[in-house]
């Protein structure tokens, strides 16, 4: 499938096959792919939590308005973000030269300290580009996915014991779809949403 | 190529031919699958600022810490969002079932009514998961393309005309490479971001 026919094709899955289960292999691609995606100044500020556990998938589905898709999907994932990544940057550009390393590390932590709405924009920001990544590949790989924030994020950090020092996102469900998706409800025209040059 | 080439091959370029233009063809195909990303309650909030204005750049790349790669790619796209999207959301299922508009439009408005944070981080997560869309479909055309925050925000507001109501996520530059990129700066083991089942 190319990336194309992926951007068509993937829709938002809502009902899953529970009996399907990932291999571990393939968790580890959908991850590893993941990882590739960019972010400001290369740091790398999602935190994945793969979550499997039947118990723990229970507790999130109902934080989650009770919806079936958090449970009978093969992972549910919830897309977290450190907000001190600006801190010690200098390991996200260790394979860099030295004088790319030396520009770039004082940059990232000047850019972002003390600005605490910019650290959380830049969780939501690379928590979308990682969140497309995973259903692009999902998809590539067979299996159907769901963006959700219809959630109480406060529970749900209870639940997965996040830090003080991280945010959530959002979740994505990931399985092997149990139905086709219905049709797409409402396009709005191109015209809408495509500005040339200026407002 | 296939997507997850796609996502292997995808690197931010900062160097573009200056000569080189997209066809109309080719920037009307880029969006019409950047409108295909998923947005929450399909509310479609992002708003694509298409920059080919040579003046226009200009003043963007001043605004961008004079960054080459503003006026040398072939396009800039500004990457905003309309923070009242969850108004009027009826449109956004104007193709579904009527039981489901009339289940989704009023939750949409009021998951988002009163509440500037959830607005502000939904215009930052959608203007993400499209701004991969549109990086991974410049890539399978052949073209390069990087995600940058590194500009005045209130500059570039003021040169775009951005309405009150509406919030800037990101620019993306889209042209032919004019270099090879650079090898990744310094991946974070697998290890350090990814978490089963809880912190």
């Amino acid at each position: 499938m190319n990336t194309l026919e992926a951007i068509h094709q993937r829709r938002s899955v809502k009902h899953y096959d529970p009996a399907h289960r990932m291999t571990e292999g393939e968790i580890t691609s959908l991850m590893e792919h993941a990882i590739l995606s960019p972010t400001s100044f290369n740091m790398q500020n999602w935190r994945f939590v793969v979550v499997q556990d039947t118990e723990i998938r229970q507790q999130l589905r109902e934080a989650a308005w009770n919806q079936a898709q958090v449970t009978d999907a093969s992972i549910t994932i919830v897309l977290c973000a450190y907000l001190n990544s600006h801190r010690n940057p200098e390991r996200y550009w260790k394979d860099a030269p030295e004088e790319v390393r030396n520009m770039m590390a004082p940059m990232t932590t000047g850019f972002y300290e003390d600005n605490a709405q910019l650290q959380r924009d830049e969780a939501m920001r690379s928590c979308g580009i990682a969140g497309q990544t995973i259903m692009l590949t999902a998809k590539e790989m067979g299996y159907g996915s769901c963006p959700m924030i219809g959630f109480d994020p406060q529970k749900v950090a209870e639940i997965i014991n996040l830090p003080e020092d991280h945010v959530i996102s959002m979740m994505i469900t990931v399985g092997k779809a149990a139905d086709p998706a219905r049709g797409r409800g409402g396009q709005l025209p191109l015209s809408e949403v495509v500005v040339s040059d200026q407002f």
